[in-house]
């Protein structure tokens, strides 16, 4: 039995929770939380606990807070335990005060209210020892059937790339939806359009896949959107995503 | 029963002619092509011409090639039927030559070798006369459940947007690929995360759902982000994107 205090209540550790609590070989004996009404989620189903008392000892303590606050709670902890953080951006050596570090990084946007199925979730491991490595892949197969060592410098990579295909493509989404209101449009007619562009990628590499006046070199088309677009900021980004575009893909010329 | 002639043997004129097949109602009784390759596809399922040939008559006429040829295939039906194109973002107004007009746009990417169920798929119709608008609201509902009449200036915002959800995000994937790429890591590991980004709009909105450093003004993990960036492209569309989201959310001030 793996035991197992997560530090934090968000959205993260609300669903490592929940998929703990599925898991074979797994208890999450605490909880540990500031914010009263996120600490409800947990309520009567483990140990509740506040960043004040002290902890009982577990196996690895898993840090799922925000980048920013990683720092300051590990330093609340006092163990000889495995202390771990969650995050993509965060190098290893921010737990550097423990003696056993690591990190257990899901590549994976998760949502207020929402419970995700943890099995096909890639789960990112690092630890500053080989035990500690072996230790973290038992706990992550317990929950996904993705459990990959990534050192701390390709982790951030990662994060970048998931920066550009999740955070900038819900940009481009919000984006859309906007156009669609100014013109009195449903945006939901283009959700199978966008479920179309995310399915292909099973099959066709995304460069390959590329579409559109951009990927055409159809300057009439790019230039009539643009005069269609009424906000700076859109055209901004049309500009220069289609200039990237066209740029990835030189048009050749006619030989004659 | 409603006869076609499609004009055009490329993904858009192969995923209709498929669709059409299966509906009741509807013969699609020539196609007209020029690449023999792409003939092939439609061979011994129905009657093949050359736009050198004449046409037999049809009651629709359907214009499914790139958007700079249609006026020149348009000028080559000599009809008193009805003539539609297949683009959205060419005006309705380009088939002028012709009596009865119309535009027939499933809001759709297509890809070479890949058949689509259309029942899904959004169908923009639009015609110069109200008959007309009926006979194209017959042909969608043969093939999809969703055919909304919309008109050339609407339809043209609509492409826009496609552009941004569809073509653009695609290079999001591109530009996240070759990250990856870089540090020799797997894309794959990014899928589960792309199609959560998908799933979410169906319960929350994007502009709520927008996560990330920008969004957050987490302006030491956008610094971080930025060195990693090799490529000037790649930290132009960064930092462009990053900036406009950061607009997009503004932080509140602490109001001491």
């Amino acid at each position: 039995m793996i035991s197992i205090t997560i530090l934090g209540t968000g959205n993260v550790a609300q669903n490592l929770f929940e998929a703990f609590l599925l898991a074979d070989g797994v208890e999450v004996l605490q909880v540990v939380g500031r914010a009263a009404d996120r600490m409800e989620f947990f309520k009567h189903r483990t140990t509740l606990v506040t960043y004040e008392e002290k902890l009982d000892p577990t196996d690895i303590y898993i840090i799922a807070v925000t980048d920013d606050a990683i720092r300051e709670v590990s330093d609340k902890i006092v163990t000889s335990g495995l202390v771990v953080h969650t995050s993509g951006a965060v190098g290893i050596s921010m737990l550097e005060t423990h003696e056993r570090q690591g990190v257990f990084y899901p590549i994976q946007t998760f949502t207020k209210g929402r419970i995700l199925d943890f099995f096909k979730i890639p789960l990112c491991i690092e630890a500053t020892n080989e035990n500690d490595l072996k230790l973290l892949h038992r706990l992550g197969s317990s929950i996904s059937s993705n459990v990959v060592p990534i050192a701390s410098d390709k982790r951030r990579a990662l994060h970048v790339s998931a920066v550009f295909v999740n955070n900038f493509t819900n940009y481009m989404y919000t984006i859309g939806a906007e156009l669609c209101k100014e013109n009195q449009l449903d945006f939901s007619l283009l959700k199978p359009l966008i479920n179309e562009t995310v399915e292909k990628l099973d099959f066709l590499d995304s460069f390959v896949a590329q579409t559109g006046p951009a990927r055409r070199g159809d300057l009439q088309t790019l230039h009539t959107h643009l005069s269609q677009l009424k906000s700076k900021k859109h055209r901004e980004i049309y500009t220069l995503l289609s200039n990237s575009i066209k740029a990835t893909y030189p048009i050749k010329k006619d030989k004659s």
